[in-house]
């Protein structure tokens, strides 16, 4: 039977499922360019409004998988793991997850992204180290992944065609905060790296994109469940995206934080971001079947922390993809910034409440983010956290510095900040770190679709 | 403040309203072709699945309406009325109202349309005249308007732009079932026509594209009160299309029969489109102003029959846009078809039940209605019914007739009808032909959306 867009436009439309073939030929269709783009959005906007089945969901994300090139690592002589976060502030887990699951005896094959909206990216991070090349052939993947056990790219052209297509259209025609296609993109690419056990990263509170913590929760099982179908081990882990992680938000200055982390340097400012990082790390060394439960996975985690063993494999991923150690060694005068400027508390009293997406615009202002996709960001742009929600705070005490190479660009990120931080009488405490935990056990009882107005 | 279409997507699919300039910056992009069909036919799917305010929807015809050229008649000396049909099989009523209107001293611009789907078409039947153009210029139509009253001519490329535009992306994008957007589509068109008053006879029964009686009398209730907004005195008709309307349904023959009842003709088979006729003719007269009400409309659109004056009015008509009146005093003899077939009955018993769409269908097929938009229509084709829903069936009586110029397209047609009609035991009333009207006066009472499961 010959299939036409506008029937399974119209099916979508009225709630009815669609079978695999069908789904198929709309995946196909977006890949090929052989269904039209009027079509494939009226279908994501009936999508949008109408939902998807599990059964469709997962259909909709093995033939976005499969839809060109994927990864497979037949002769690797390990498991693969991978994290991957919904994005957030000051977010530099990866830094360190992908180098201790390595040192772990376990392979992180990571395909990232870049600044996006509010929310930093590890490429631009990546790329403030010089030479660092984030465009790797399928072959220099295999070749850098054999080699240390990890390494850390962004997306190529073959590797899931019609997700490109269909986000570029999603973007476009505002059906990009939907649970399903949200977990269609994101699941698809992540199996097409080919990995055999996932740890996601879902960040709520006010710098994550999905503010409501049912819809996170939702996203989070929907994820598990697409994943587990799949035949991979994933696991959710919802973790607070309140404030910035860890002390600094940027470019080179997260990097930087990376490395002091991953030499085993300790201090309260970054406490957060180490322990969401081997919370994490312990998951993926649980999941990627080299511990007995997450616990004893966050013990390994730091022991790879404290030998060493993470930062040298970090070190050799970074030289792999040709990026240059002595930036690494030289430390912060690297990218020293030409001009940074720090706001003081203006009363005293407690730091009770952040809105931390404003605090990601300012951070991408300063130059760290860009407006278009394809502009250039700047790697010294960056803040400095100079204190966590729930501190107590004095009149005149510094509360977050910023980075820029052009000081004209202080004004709009200043006023950002200014009204991103509250500081107020009465003490708070701060959210925990880690909210709910989504897993193969669990996610049956989070796999209800939150009711809309 | 600079729109962005992406915003006025967000803002229905989260059914937020939109303002009249939200609303005419994208009515603008379609007709200027400035907003991209992707996020045209996104636009057009959340108003599908969210629905429109009855502001919104009156903003929106407005806009479509103004979108190209309109029709106005400052020097006419007569109010303007019209008549719509949502579209039927066999119905003629068109090229009886048109001319009675205009006997009865009002003036009938009348845009209208070709076949569509099961239905027939208008144009496609006064072009089995020869030489009747259906193409006019405005100051064509505004002559033939000013010499006789009334003209019946095709839509043209300036008028309502953005309803062609918008139509072909619904066509593509299965969003043309809805009430609102057939709404605005029909009641812009219309309006362009520059009426001081229009009847809409809404269809509801199994040859109607809304078969279900309440979302025909909600689509019924909003066109009035669009209309009435924009200042024209409006009514929707619901009447039957359980059957064919009258005897004859194709080209030719439809054009035969409205000749036989405009020259005062009457038999059994013909009197269900006679009266509809003049109840249609009776409520233009009088929300045309000449006449205290319908019922006195309806019995001068009987003395315009009766005098002979519409039909004089028709021939005139005819003549002014081309038509050859040597065919139309020729009778069934001019386009008389190669190819006839009559299907009896099998059995005895009553007509109990008749699926017209099907019927439509094979009308159609026989060769009066295309497969794609372009394509010629067959002046000969159609069909003859020889039995009304309830009548008394003896076995071996003949029921329908087939007429084609190609016997080879017997087949499929026979098949419809064979199954579209249905002989049994009991017998049953035929339903009402008039079964509601919607006028300003009782529009609120049905201007609440159905609900869908």
């Amino acid at each position: 039977m010959t299939l036409h867009a506008v029937d399974l436009i119209r099916k979508r439309r009225d709630g009815e499922e669609l079978t695999p073939a069908e789904i198929l030929f709309i995946v196909e269709g977006a890949a090929n360019e052989t269904i039209p783009e009027e079509q494939l959005s009226a279908w994501l906007m009936a999508v949008f409004l109408r939902g998807l089945s599990l059964a469709e969901l997962d259909t909709l994300t093995t033939a976005m998988r499969f839809s060109g090139e994927t990864l497979e690592h037949p002769r690797l002589g390990r498991r693969t793991v991978d994290k991957h976060s919904t994005g957030g502030v000051g977010d530099k887990t990866s830094f360190l997850v992908a180098p201790i699951a390595a040192a772990a005896g376990l392979a992180d094959p990571m395909i990232s992204g870049r600044a996006l909206g509010h929310t930093g990216g590890t490429l631009d991070k990546l790329e403030s180290i010089p030479g660092y090349r984030t465009q790797l052939s399928l072959e220099e993947m295999r070749h850098v992944l054999d080699k240390c056990g990890a390494f850390i790219v962004g997306q190529t052209r073959n590797l899931v065609p019609a997700d490109r297509k269909l986000y570029a259209l999603r973007d476009r025609t505002a059906t990009v905060e939907n649970p399903y296609l949200i977990c269609a993109s994101i699941m698809s690419k992540k199996l097409a790296a080919g990995l055999d056990a996932l740890v996601i990263d879902v960040k709520t509170g006010s710098g994550a994109f999905l503010r409501d913590e049912t819809e996170a929760a939702y996203l989070a099982a929907l994820m598990v469940e697409t994943g587990e179908r799949a035949g991979t081990r994933t696991v959710a882990i919802q973790t607070d995206m309140s404030q910035p992680l860890g002390r600094f938000a940027g470019n080179w200055v997260e990097v930087q934080e990376s490395i002091a982390l991953l030499r085993g340097e300790r201090e309260p400012l970054t406490e957060d971001c180490r322990e969401i990082s081997l919370i994490l790390a312990g998951w993926m060394i649980y999941l990627g079947g080299q511990a007995a439960n997450a616990e004893e996975g966050k013990r390994i985690a730091e022991e790879k922390i404290t030998d060493g063993s993470a930062f040298r494999i970090f070190r050799e991923m970074i030289a792999w993809q040709g990026g240059d150690l002595t930036a690494i060694d030289a430390g912060a005068a690297f990218h020293a910034p030409k001009f940074s400027r720090t706001l003081h508390a203006d009363r005293s009293g407690y730091f009770t409440a952040c809105d931390c997406t404003k605090i990601g615009w300012a951070v991408q202002r300063l130059g760290a983010g860009r407006e278009r996709a394809g502009e250039p960001v700047e790697a010294h742009a960056g803040i400095e956290m100079h204190a966590k929600l729930g501190a107590k705070i004095d009149a005149g005490q510094p509360l977050v510095t910023m980075f820029t190479q052009n000081d004209a660009l202080f004004a709009e990120p200043e006023r950002l900040l200014r009204v991103a931080i509250t500081i107020a009488d009465a003490p708070v405490t701060p959210p925990p770190l880690v909210r709910r935990i989504i897993s193969a056990e669990n996610k049956n009882k989070f796999l209800n679709p939150p009711q809309h107005p």
